[in-house]
């Protein structure tokens, strides 16, 4: 994890700006003989794409995937590195114009100039969260290769605007337009979040995880742990502030003798530690909690300062989810995809007795 | 971070069993002109041992650390790995021996035993909590050489057995026999802990840090930000279970016009964001929350298996810690300190104007 | 150094297949504020380029570059990785098609279908020398940031078909049809290898390789020497079988006493380094030779077997270079570039006194 | 390879300088259940020991090793890191004393002062050929792993003094005081170094090996080639200034009909290439040789400056090994077996057809 680089096995170098000709990733180390093709990698980018809710900004940004290279003839990996290319399209650089020479509170503005000696680009440049296209257009590869072995990972939001899921339907959270995971509750929370935008503002939000048939066995002790390796890759994910294994907030609160779950015959049983002991998988569902800051675009006045340091008054415009969760859930998968494909690339540690 | 490897430019790899010959750390990539000592390592060791207070394992471990390679004749870094030893002494392995058979619920035998198909280890072996000595000394080293740089690194206790500090008291923390950060609220908490002990049960912790002196323009867009690194560091420390930077928690609760940092003529100015915008420092305190799990040794009976699988109870005896608190807060610093030291030996990223 | 990634603190990826939508790099790590552009990288491209010479093949590639990243509106680098793209064009698929059923010898088509399965693929597929294009892409970036501290890196042919340079002409070598040293036995070696063409032969080659403006310094002690790293560089390109810096063969039949370069004031004095010493550079030029085999596709009837293992005898038809070293020249600049740019991303190991 | 670091999937970390407390390696990958001991260690160790032979330095250096971690009461690989300690001990530092204050031509001193700002360490610090006494260290637990598959490594001297051997008898050079590979030739080698040992000077020399055993497919596409990650690990090792796989120098001096080794059902059959087709082993011996500087240490006056500039005459006294070869020899078996254990460690890159 440096720069735009991730990966021990399976590596991936993403690339691109908000507002260049387009963005993309190299993926290198799959095996090959793994099906793949646009339309693999266009389903999971078709989730993350704006345009798709009322609650995603209403930007048609297309995300139209090309594969540059890493396929066979017949659609098969070929054992090179996977490009993916996203051309840009479908901005309106006019929206983005009025604060370039502002620093947009929230935003990595600031930190950027001050780092690069860059000023704003328009949309964020690099810190765009369209850089996550690539992230996803990445996992998807990687969750075409854990599918061989039944590993499945499912993400959706557990909190919105304050109103919190008291129901995990992933199915549910699939068609739901917040992508929320409790039937019951989601109107609700799309009305809070309705509420928010009508008033220019945004709501907060908690993804809630879950990875499938992860195998014990994954992880390594020390600095390879699972949670460690899941836990910097969630983080690496812009708006997310705070990250969760199983019940790790509630373990915090618990005594000793509550905070174990036994084992039984296949290993430790309960969900409270999220399928991870010792930093390696205990073959129960893996599962995180992210939880996720409001939309720092705001249309309401804000104080900040200008290229030269002199304070200013900003008011963002233009179209932003009012709610990041939604979007942040796909991205949350796929950073889940490409660790855990990563440990699926790691050989036996463990020499059989007798050889 | 991979194994018990990490780190880019300063990197450490870390060794040893609780109960073998010993512990330690290379750490490979500081600069030369460091003053450094094994006293110097040793204060921050000391600050981590077991046996300095009633709310840590009655083990005398000593933890006396040799340097074996890295320095001058006059005490200061030569350029070439710094290589640290801790002879384990003071263990009676018959406080271990009764469940060598049995998976202790909580600890990572039974995944251990899963991966490298070996049966658990007196005191955890790679497992234990000793392990963190040498991350400690490699940390010690760390803070040396941050400490040029004027950047500081503390940690404390904000939350034991259900009670909260009020106040970030880091001073009186290190005084503290539960390093409490609060001292109008130590004495609660210490009552709160030993009523568990008295039952031979364990409480959880929060453990609260900061990191001042930070220069912005530390960490790198997309995977290498800054709270990419911290968090998954943070997660490799074995009891912590939830990670949070600045109010990242509460952040998630708020509407977008109450979560952005106002940007003044030095940079974002709030403390919400922990001090890092964008995955950039900010140039303010670096601020982070771990959540911690009760020790899983307690002294009641719980369901477990054999090595063959079949149920068993099992009841752990032996000297613990009844809440890890107090001494997984150096071992944050540690790790605090180890990223923060790697992006102090970055190279800068802006080519001067007129280059 | 792992499959198609490159490189710790410039971080370059390679992709692409020679029959594919196109080949591309994406390399992260570039400091901002450096000026770039299409036609910067280019130059290099073109230097590289097939069909440029009548010791090339006559392949018209185009090689025409596309910056899809990385880039601020007026041409500087922004921070973010860089990305290239060269879309394929101009091949002929037909005459590849003849071969497909056997493996060439010489060729990665039998090891690639052992490891990967994958049938030989048109152009070969990954293993194709179009591949070196990124590389050279890459590195003409890495060139405009070593120009700003006065690093050149400059590659010439000083042995073709067997005859040998006795002068090492850097400018004359840049107009020559062969890349040739010597401008004085150019035509000679020209002949010698037009020969071996009318037969469908090949010839073999050595490159010498010159960087220039190198400080002293770079390189760092043990695995990380900077002979080190060039040489995995070197031997990363296909058809290199050997590597020599400075005078190192030669150096292996003298005694001691005529072997050390003699200490002036600015250090190690001598060529027969190549201006390295303990794996650090001195300040004098790096130097090295890499040892290139002949192109393997040759005209004349070899014994090899079919997908099924089957003896057969195969015949290559298709446009080759003759020689493969005037094209490897601009590749081994890119390699030099590359991790010379690495090392100048490095940051200073040593701590000013009093600090 | 960076620093002192090296390795993907076994990553091994080298420590110590030639005159402090002593050295070793952390060597983290290695998996769970394989027999291990410091007997095993101790037999590569001694191997490479000093005071073995005429050839070597007399200094009677021990080389005992100590495991500090990594193995089951029993003697097995637990799944955590090996580390390694050697001792310093039976130097006498009188001998080194007198050069301190100068720079010895052929040594790192000058670089290292230049790099570091240290003065020249007794013994060379970390620039000492002591250091690779660690490599071997590690290189053995490699070799270990590798003979589960029947892999095994071997080099000896081929060339020494100007004396090439004609023969490869690694049974004989096992026994030879010179390592030396051709029993008919040994004796003559043998006299030619010693005529120059008797003029306070020292003997260049070839080493040569071969691993054998090697399965077809280790290896990847593009910087991950076999001979990349090999030939890097080669010039790692200090006096190493050439390297060369399979016949690499003669091939460049063919015409491509005689260069391509001919494919049969087992793949590509002849020598020529050193066992690597395309980065990746063919499945016959890979064979590489090193060209060897002479010992830079001779007892003749050469010119050098002091730590001020100052020019100066030196004459290096002390006891010094007057040929490197034999004691390469087995450093460049354990670096080739670090590299071959990490392709060991690294899973299949082809997914069964109807995964």
């Amino acid at each position: 994890m440096t720069g735009s680089t991730f990966g021990k096995n399976l590596r991936v170098a993403t690339f691109g700006e908000s507002h260049g000709p387009g963005l993309g990733c190299v993926v290198d180390g799959l095996p090959a003989g793994l099906k793949l093709s646009e339309e693999i990698l266009q389903k999971d980018l078709d989730r993350r794409r704006p345009g798709a809710s009322p609650f995603a900004t209403a930007r048609k940004e297309g995300d139209r995937c090309e594969i540059l290279s890493g396929l066979t003839a017949d659609g098969f990996t070929n054992g090179a590195p996977l490009a993916v290319l996203i051309r840009n399209s479908g901005h309106r650089s006019s929206d983005y114009a009025p604060t370039a020479e502002l620093f947009r509170p929230g935003h990595a503005d600031w930190t950027y100039f001050t780092k690069y000696g860059v000023p704003p680009q328009p949309g964020g440049g690099r810190a765009s969260g369209r850089e996550t296209a690539a992230r996803v257009a990445a996992g998807a590869a990687a969750r075409a290769l854990l599918a061989l072995d039944g590993v499945a990972v499912r993400a959706g939001v557990s909190m919105a605007a304050g109103v919190k899921a008291l129901a995990s339907d992933y199915a549910f959270s699939e068609t739901d337009p917040l992508r929320f995971l409790d039937p019951g509750r989601s109107a609700e929370a799309q009305e809070a979040v309705r509420a928010l935008m009508a008033k220019g503002d945004s709501a907060g939000s908690v993804v809630e995880l879950e990875a499938s048939g992860v195998p014990a066995g994954w992880g390594e002790p020390v600095f390879g742990k699972l949670e460690a390796l899941l836990g910097g890759a969630y983080f690496s994910i812009g708006a997310v502030r705070a990250v969760e294994f199983g019940e790790g907030i509630r373990l915090a609160g618990l005594r000793g003798s509550e905070a174990n779950d036994p084992i039984g015959p296949w290993g430790p049983e309960g969900p409270l530690h999220g399928g991870i002991t010792g930093g390696i998988s205990t073959g129960r569902p893996v599962t995180a909690r992210l939880w996720v800051r409001p939309t720092p675009s705001v249309g309401v006045p804000q104080l900040t300062v200008d290229l030269d340091g002199n304070p200013a008054m900003i008011e963002i415009k233009g179209r932003h989810d009012p709610c990041i969760g939604p979007r942040l859930a796909p991205v949350a998968e796929a950073m889940t995809l490409l660790v855990l494909a990563d440990m699926r690339l790691e050989c036996s540690k463990r020499i059989p007795e007798g050889a």
